[in-house]
């Protein structure tokens, strides 16, 4: 079976090396000192080895069931659930007022990458829920927020998120799903939901449903959608659980993968609702979860990767196949490990030095939700917001090929289920449909991010990236000739990229869009390759200094020459592809396909 | 649930107009006339669409059981199994000797490929069959041949190849099953084999199993495995069955796909098994069927991408999301369907474009087989040698990445298991493991076929790509820039990488072997970008001869135009990272990572 260990010293390297967290000008992050988080992630670390990934195959394995109506979770998720909630894992990030820790976001990111590549499936539970209970914390009345935080920073209630019609995925505007406004202020909703992660399960007391709705007689369309509160169990005045909601789990779907989450279709009969935000602004309110959650499935993608990673690892070392072409190296047994072969390591340094620049980019990218949230930092909320589908999208498909390559590594063991590699890959490839298909997420980048608040936020992407260049360059030979020289390259690419949607976006807008995957991948590309440009310049300055870790800084630069010398070359291609624009793209008739 | 509609005109635009076979000197191929083949293909594909596909997700959800070492599959198997075995197909292209219709290859590769697309796991039941009956036919005995081939080439008796062991896979160097000598010429076989293909199953009376094994006091390593026949059942002098031989099914293994084919671990204990071809050279009597193994499964590479397509096709035309950039297209509906999207349109043309390029390629590779064969061609038989790492190693790799943009088409829809688009991917996966991994492949191609007979078949093929080039140049202005001059930079390209291991592979061949993968896929590129040029020449000659089919011809150019503008570029970006050679690859310690 899989192991799974916690990269803690990576991301102490990240958080206090590179992004010196500390000195960072955002309200919290003064007390995020070096042991201090240690501390935490180490803690982090143990239940996620120890609690959480022994669950996973279980779950893989168990799958969830429904009986009359009730959700049955596999074997062990429900204590493992309570231990974090013991933990007070679920309300790390959370306000205090509402029982949490009130730690950044970048700490529950860290935290988060952990407990998804240990147990995805169960870690939803947990996900969900912070995503409605952010949702609630934005938008909600001070009553609101007093009845459902408290429960919800908890995780005695959890949360869910519904979208999704049998009939609209991503076009919500088509939604079906009616709120009849009550005399005493709340509504009846009705409807049904597909694709509820956690829709109804077994380990807390109440769920709340947050639910897209149409108010009846409000605006057609996706103008006319309002956010409603759903609870399972109304709650009483004095906090207490109350009558049974009109809301019911018709269904779990099979699914390719994440058996341990429950997928509920969810029918809500009359069901009391209660208004989130303001009337028709449902949209509105459902988007302040979605950035967050975005980011945190582009984290899913980064962490089933490294789990994949670590076990292709083990079992390279572990393996002996064949001989190395160079020499025997491991004369005493029969036959030499598989990471002695060059197509292995070519495999696993594709993987290493995606993981470690992804965690980079995913940290990074949390900074400047906690720069824009407590620093009210408006250019770090326009950043952020340009880069989120970047992370979702470019994240989360690269995520899914390593894991595909890490249960390459272990040949026909990697196919049988006995192995756990399987799993990966299967768990793996939601994170490139959920919150946002990766093709919306592409759209959304090329076709709305690019060009928002006038262009300002890319142009200030492509300054940020001169600039770093700028002031490192010249200090270093090597560093210079290795990552600042490849990153300048890359990043003159996506500047191409940007002209050309510019220059032709104009008479045809598909000229633009047909070239959005690609944008989105050089994008990702661009980020990484800065990212490793960092890890790099932090690496070289520890080891000119003398550092007493001198083999941890030696192995992050090698991987990061291996990233920017064979995987930023990518740019070009991408490049080279979009400047074909639309044309071979739109040319057939639908009939012709 | 999906469907599956063979692509009998497409083929024979292949055979007819693009192959011209009835005009090839090869023995056999007179007959071959486009009526002729085009009525074999039409039952094929019936049967294919009526009778295989409606079990493909019946033998997903219920997949293989054993029970008291009796194997049984999924409902409908064994009925569809006599109706395929009734239909003659089994024996398409085996001796009618032994009752086979001694068609050539080539028209049993397409219709390998309908049955593949609509059943792949059933349809391995025979294609094993057919792998195991090729190495009898190449190395049996006459009364070998006599006593299995029309059994097999009915099904009757299915087949099995059994080389790999719990610690051993790629390796067979390291085998542990043993063949003792018995006094009347034949051995005791003991030993475990794993991961073998309907190793046990309901469906036929008998099973071959051709199983490699070392002759105690034989040499050691590698050139000490032979090949014997171990027949589940005995076979009396009569023909008839006696007694169970001492081999039996001891597990079958849970996979991430292909549920509806047995993978069964082996037990032979003391079994009576008959050396097949000679003593010590089992390898090589393994390899006659691997070739041809590995160019069919390269073809199942295609098969599930070729169904996965047809289907996101049906979901693009049908599912109403959003609206077109360039305004309303389905102005009667609440919305346009997804095929409006620039970014769908992308995902099906990389899909379209892939599938009919493939599907040339794998029909070129079985004439050179047929070539090879019945012409005792040596030069065919070099090239498709060089070619059969690529055909299996990058038809499957992209056909598996095709299977997963296909399923990407439908969203949510795509990951549960309801739509049979996860199941595609599923299949799909096990491709790129079985018959030698791609990494093994490409390992194959760069270490071994490169520099096969002093290099004299890869100069063939840059010979062959050049001339068609030069012939063919000059005459159609948009064919030479569309198809020609990115065929011609894709293949400089290939030139680039092949003259860079030459150089640096000497000294070290890792330089070689860390570009190995990078290697296989631009020869793959190359490979289908020649497909395309001689599609594309044939459309457009059709085209200016005033053809009555304009549309097919008009799609085909447009199909080819988006492959060379939007993939072929790949081959600048592998050469790319090849020409960084091993250092970076191979730079850290396994400890390392």
């Amino acid at each position: 079976m899989p192991s799974y260990t916690a990269p803690t010293k990576d991301m102490q390297f990240l958080l206090h090396d590179v992004f010196k967290i500390t000195e960072a000008d955002i309200p919290g992050y003064e007390e995020l000192e070096r042991d201090f988080t240690g501390a935490i992630l180490e803690e982090a670390g143990k239940i996620s080895s120890e609690v959480l990934q022994p669950l996973n195959a279980v779950g893989d394995t168990e799958g969830c069931t429904l009986e009359n109506g009730v959700v049955r979770t596999p074997t062990g998720f429900k204590a493992a659930f309570e231990q974090v909630k013991e933990g007070g894992w679920t309300g790390l990030d959370m306000p205090e007022a509402y029982g949490g820790q009130n730690m950044p976001y970048v700490l529950g990111t860290a935290v988060g990458e952990m407990f998804s590549a240990s147990n995805q499936a169960f870690t939803m539970y947990q996900g969900l829920t912070h995503g409605a209970a952010s949702a609630i914390l934005a938008h909600g009345s001070e009553a609101q927020k007093d009845t459902y935080l408290p429960k919800m920073v908890a995780c005695d209630w959890t949360g869910t998120m519904n979208l999704t019609e049998p009939h609209c995925g991503t076009d919500l505007g088509l939604m079906r799903t009616r709120a009849e406004p009550q005399e005493d202020g709340s509504y009846k909703i009705t409807g049904q939901k597909i694709f509820i992660s956690a829709g109804e399960h077994d380990m807390a007391d109440n769920i709340i449903h947050l639910v897209l709705a149409k108010i009846t007689g409000g605006p057609e369309g996706i103008k006319g959608v309002s956010l409603f509160i759903v609870p399972k169990f109304l709650v009483n005045e004095d906090g207490s659980l109350g009558a049974r909601n009109g809301v019911a789990c018709g269904n779990i779907e099979e699914k390719m993968g994440i058996h341990g989450n429950s997928t509920c279709v969810m029918n809500y009969d009359g069901a009391t609702g209660y208004l989130l935000g303001q009337e028709h602004k449902g949209m509105r309110a459902m988007f302040t979860m979605m950035n967050e959650a975005r980011l945190g499935v582009g984290m899913q993608g980064l962490a089933q990767a490294e789990a994949a990673y670590q076990n292709a690892v083990v079992y390279a070392k572990d393996r002996l196949q064949g001989r190395a072409v160079t020499g025997v190296e491991n004369p005493d047994g029969p036959a030499d490990p598989l990471i002695v072969h060059p197509d292995i390591r070519r495999s696993l340094m594709d993987q290493k030095s995606f993981t470690e620049a992804a965690r980079a980019f995913i940290l990074w990218g949390a900074t400047m939700i906690d720069r824009a949230h407590r620093a009210d930092d408006k250019d770090a909320d326009g950043l952020i917001s340009l880069l989120t589908p970047v992370i979702k999208g470019f994240l989360t498909d690269k995520g899914y090929d390593m894991t595909v390559q890490a249960q390459q590594v272990y040949g026909g063991h990697g196919y049988i289920e006995e192995w756990g590699m399987s799993q990966f890959t299967r768990d793996a490839r939601i994170a490139m449909i959920y919150e946002g298909a990766n093709g919306v997420q592409a759209l959304d980048l090329v076709g709305r991010k690019l060009a928002q608040d006038g262009g300002k936020h890319v142009m200030a992407f492509f300054d940020m990236v001169k600039s770093y260049i700028k002031e490192n360059a010249g200090q270093n030979e090597a560093l210079d000739r290795d990552f600042l020289e490849p990153l300048k390259a890359a990043s003159k690419d996506l500047q191409a990229a940007g002209m050309y949607f510019m220059q032709n976006g104009m008479k045809n807008p598909n000229n633009a869009l047909a070239g959005s995957n690609d944008f989105m991948h050089m994008f990702g590309h661009v980020c990484l390759g800065l990212m490793w440009a960092r890890m790099a310049k932090t690496s070289a300055d520890a080891l000119a200094a003398g550092t007493d870790d001198a083999a941890f800084h030696e192995t992050k630069l090698a991987t990061g020459r291996y990233y920017m010398a064979r995987q930023l070359p990518a740019t070009a291609m991408h490049l080279a592809r979009i400047q074909t624009g639309a044309d071979t793209v739109m040319a057939l008739d639908a009939a012709s396909f």
